[in-house]
């Protein structure tokens, strides 16, 4: 198999983080999506929607999508789970999975393509005032994972999972998305020194 | 356990359907979210991002996120499997219903929200602009969409999945956005019509 990686971008980070957790060496070959290689012949071929990493196996079908190719790898390498275990476990970190990806990722991905000028030709058209629209929708969230992080390690319990993945590459995106920290989030930024000190962060 | 159910919109709707399909009864509570019954203190004590639905746990546990709430009842009930089966079946599935609603549902969701007078004092502020631009976005994916279902009898492969119930929502959603289906795609059409006549798209 052959995971086709996109560098420094989040989607891509995600999933080298998560298969750096459990400890699982993927031939790369690293696509330069500066250059936007993710929209060579080559790539739209493997992933028509032009979206990077994609995972091609050796029987030529092709993941995308980094969760559904970070599911792949659980399913074959259940430990250490980074889905959750039992049906209640699963299913809350599915929840805040979610609620990180939607509720931050998103917000600060819309505020990076929409306002930053390296992403003019990326985002079409860029929409100043919808990125501007996002940046207090993430503001907003990071204060409830505040909350949240008050009584427990990590986002979705007591354990490292995916969700903190996503909540990492989202709080590191927030720097390009020009949105500050807010300075008074105390278990968020604890939550946030743990995660980043973890030898994945590296990945 | 109950079931916070939002009637109509599309992600209640999710939850609805994904139970039908598995023959699951659960006790439902329906809020009027056309009232803003979601955003009640009662809702909102049970889930801050004020977004239904809601499901409560005899334990006073709560999972919110329509994909959560399923993923959960996937585990305690089985058969039939509609997250896929297999590693390389779950990852089919996650990937075709994250493709599906991160390009169809996601765009069409922003149309109508960003456009439809209805949907003034919901998305704030609603950015006419940003409504239009995913207009296109939605249109493209169909196309994708009906390549892949040239040879498939349903989203993520010969079985009926998630992804496809994630299919039916989206695109009945498309009306009240304004944007017409496209007249040509017949894998599509097909493959419509067969999910919408399924007893489960009553729910």
């Amino acid at each position: 198999m052959k995971l086709f990686d996109g560098g420094r971008a989040s989607n891509p980070r995600r999933v080298r983080i998560f298969l750096a957790e459990k400890g699982i060496e993927v031939p790369l070959e690293t696509v330069d999506m500066a250059a936007l290689g993710h929209r060579s012949e080559r790539i739209t071929a493997l992933n028509p929607l032009q979206r990077l990493p994609v995972l091609e196996l050796d029987d030529g079908t092709v993941l995308s999508e980094s969760v559904a190719i970070c599911r792949y790898f659980e399913e074959l390498h259940p430990e250490p789970p980074l889905f959750g275990t039992g049906a209640l476990g699963k299913a809350l970190v599915e929840m805040w999975q979610r609620r990180v990806e939607f509720h931050l990722l998103f917000p600060v991905a819309q505020a990076f393509r929409h306002i930053h000028p390296a992403m003019k030709g990326w985002e079409v058209p860029q929409i100043a005032e919808w990125g501007e629209a996002n940046k207090p929708k993430a503001l907003e969230f990071l204060r409830l994972l505040d909350g949240a992080l008050a009584d427990r390690a990590f986002i979705a319990g007591d354990a490292f999972s995916i969700a903190d993945i996503t909540g990492l590459v989202s709080v590191e995106l927030m720097k390009p998305a020009r949105i500050a920290m807010p300075q008074d989030l105390d278990h968020l930024a604890r939550w946030y020194h743990t995660v980043a000190a973890r030898p994945s962060a590296g990945a």
